[in-house]
C-alpha cells in the first residue's frame, strides 16, 4: 500500500498529539486549526511529553477546510459539542474511499456521521491519553498515549490496518479491538466519573475516598456493564468494574475532560456521553437510572442550558 | 375526659409553636428547652405569627427532664438526627397511657420508638408548616399551619382524638389520617425537594424552572408513590404528583429543612429521610434508584459524614 495521507480535523490535546507524532514519523499530515492557526504558521506545532519533546517547526497548516487536500485517512479531534460541524469540515477532505477515524468519547457518534455521510468508512479511536492543550500550539504530553481502533464501517481491511501500522510505526501503542465492545468499555470509566466529578465538585480521588460515593460510583459502573450487556457485548461483567475502580485509586488524582469544560465554562459532552447510550440502552429495554439522574444534573449545571 | 396535660421535647420552630398556641389556648403545657432554657425563664416564649403575634410571658420552661412531670401527650418536635436522645429523654415524661406524639420529618420513626417503648402508644404528626425558630425563645410563623395526625398504635381512640381535638380548639387546622398514607404522601414531596436543593444547590423555583431538574424531580416523586404502593398504599398515582408540582409552582421559592440544615453546617436528616423509606420499599421487592443516588450525593455532602 502506498504511503497514507492523513487530515487533523480538530487539533487540540488529542488530535495534535497523535498528528504531531505521525507527522515526526514522516507521515503527510495536513492540520485544520482554528484559533491557533497564525501562531503555528509562525512558530510550529511543540508536544512536550514524558516520552520526550519535540518541536514541528513547519507543519501543513490551515484555517480553512477548503485549501486543503483530500487524504486517505481523517483524524477526527473535535469535541463532540461541535460534532455537528463536521456536516460542512469533511467533505472538503474525503474521497469515496477515505477512513475518518473519530477520536472522541462517547456512544453515538459513528452513528449519526455515517447517516451524514452514507457508504463513507468510519471508524473510532480509542485514546488512552493524558494530555492538555495549555497554549497555542503546545501540546502537554503527560502519560500514557495508547489508541484502540475500532472498525464501524471500512470494507477495506488493508486500509483500516494500515492505519493501525502507521500509529505503530509513529511510535505510538496502538491495536484493532471490536467497535462495540470498546466504545462501551470505555463507558464504563467515563459515564460515572465524567460527570460525577462536575455534579459533586470533587476529583476521583476524593469521590472514591467517601463510601457513600464509591458505592454510587460503583453501581453506574455496573448500569453501563448492564447496557452493554443488555447490548449483546458479554465480554463485560463485575470483575471489570472493580477493575476499574482499583485502576482509579491507583491512578493520580483526576479531573476528567468534562470537568475540565465544566471548570473553563465550555459546554459539555452530555448528549454522547449520556444521552445518547441511555436511549440506546432504553432501546432493548434496558434502563440506566443513576446515570439517567446524572445526564439530568449535567444539564441543569451546562452553561448553555442555563 | 379530663384536661389532657401536654410536654414538648424539642422546642423548636414547629414543636415551640404547636406548644406555644396550646399554652395560649389554656393546655398545661411543659416545655424542654437546651440552649434557650436561661432566656425563655427570663424573657417567656415569643411567637410571631402570620395569624397574630403573641408573647407567653410565663411558660413551664426545664431545661432537664428529670424535674418534668409525667404527662398525657408529648410532642417531639426533635430534629431525628437527634432522635437516640428520646431513649433517654421520654422515660421520665411517661405514664403507660401518655401518647408520643412525633411531628417529625421521614419514614420509620415510629416504627424505632417503638422498639424502645413497646406498648406505649404513639402517633404521627405531620405538619404543613412554614416556620422558623430564629432566636432565642422566638417562633417566626411565616405560614400555613395544619397539621394531621396518624394514629400508629393508640388504641385509646377517645384519647387520639382528644388531641386533635385540642389542637383544632387552639386554632389550629387538625385532623385525624391514616398514618401509612399521610408519611409517605409527605415523602413525596420531602424526598425529591429536600435533598435536591442541597445537592444542586438551588432553591425549589430554579429546580422547577429548568426541563431537566423538572422532569428528575418528578421521576423521583414517582419514585416515592411506586414505593408507596408496593407497601400496599394504593391512594396515590401520578395525579398527586402533578399536584405536588404545580403546588410547588405556586409556592414562593423556598428552602427546606435539609437545604436549611446544610446551609448552617448542621447535619442533615438523610436515615429518615432517605435511607429507612429506601430499606423499607426495598423490602418488599421495590427499587428508588434516584432517590439512592441521592441519598449518596447528600451523605458525601453531609457535614458528619465528611
Amino acid at each position: 500500500m502506498k504511503d497514507l495521507t492523513y487530515a487533523v480535523v480538530g487539533t487540540g490535546a488529542i488530535g495534535g498529539y497523535y498528528g504531531a507524532k505521525l507527522t515526526r514519523a514522516g507521515h503527510e499530515v495536513h492540520f485544520l486549526l482554528h484559533r491557533d492557526y497564525d501562531f503555528v504558521r509562525a512558530n510550529g506545532l511543540r508536544v512536550t511529553s514524558c516520552d520526550g519533546d519535540f518541536l514541528l517547526p513547519l507543519v501543513n497548516a490551515y484555517d480553512d477546510v477548503h485549501t486543503m487536500p483530500k487524504v486517505d485517512v481523517v483524524l477526527v479531534g473535535l469535541k463532540s459539542t461541535n460534532e455537528h460541524l463536521l456536516r460542512s469540515l469533511l467533505p472538503p477532505l474525503l474521497h469515496p474511499g477515505t477512513l475518518v477515524v473519530l477520536i472522541q468519547n462517547g456512544i453515538g457518534l459513528e452513528t449519526d456521521v455515517q447517516e451524514w455521510f452514507p457508504g463513507q468508512p468510519l471508524a473510532a479511536g480509542l485514546a488512552f491519553i493524558c494530555s492538555a492543550k495549555t497554549e497555542p500550539g503546545h501540546i502537554r504530553h503527560q502519560c500514557y498515549g495508547s489508541i484502540n481502533f475500532g472498525n464501524f464501517s471500512c470494507q477495506d481491511d488493508a486500509l483500516f490496518e494500515a492505519v493501525v501500522d502507521d500509529f505503530c510505526q509513529a511510535g505510538i501503542t496502538a491495536r484493532a479491538v471490536d467497535y462495540a465492545e470498546a466504545r462501551w468499555r470505555k463507558a464504563v470509566w467515563n459515564m460515572p466519573f465524567n460527570g460525577m466529578t462536575v455534579a459533586m465538585h470533587a476529583q476521583t480521588d476524593v469521590l472514591l475516598a467517601h463510601p457513600a460515593t464509591r458505592q454510587l460510583i460503583y453501581e453506574q459502573m455496573m448500569e453501563v456493564i448492564g447496557a452493554a450487556n443488555a447490548l449483546g457485548i458479554n465480554t463485560l461483567d463485575e470483575r471489570f468494574a472493580q477493575k476499574m475502580m482499583q485502576m482509579t485509586d491507583e491512578m493520580v488524582p483526576y479531573s476528567p475532560s468534562m470537568r475540565l469544560d465544566y471548570d473553563f465554562h465550555r459546554p459539555m459532552e452530555i448528549d454522547y456521553l449520556y444521552t445518547r447510550p441511555i436511549a440506546e440502552a432504553r432501546a432493548v429495554g434496558f434502563e440506566m437510572p443513576r446515570l439517567e439522574m446524572l445526564e439530568r444534573q449535567l444539564r441543569f449545571l451546562n452553561a448553555d442550558d442555563k
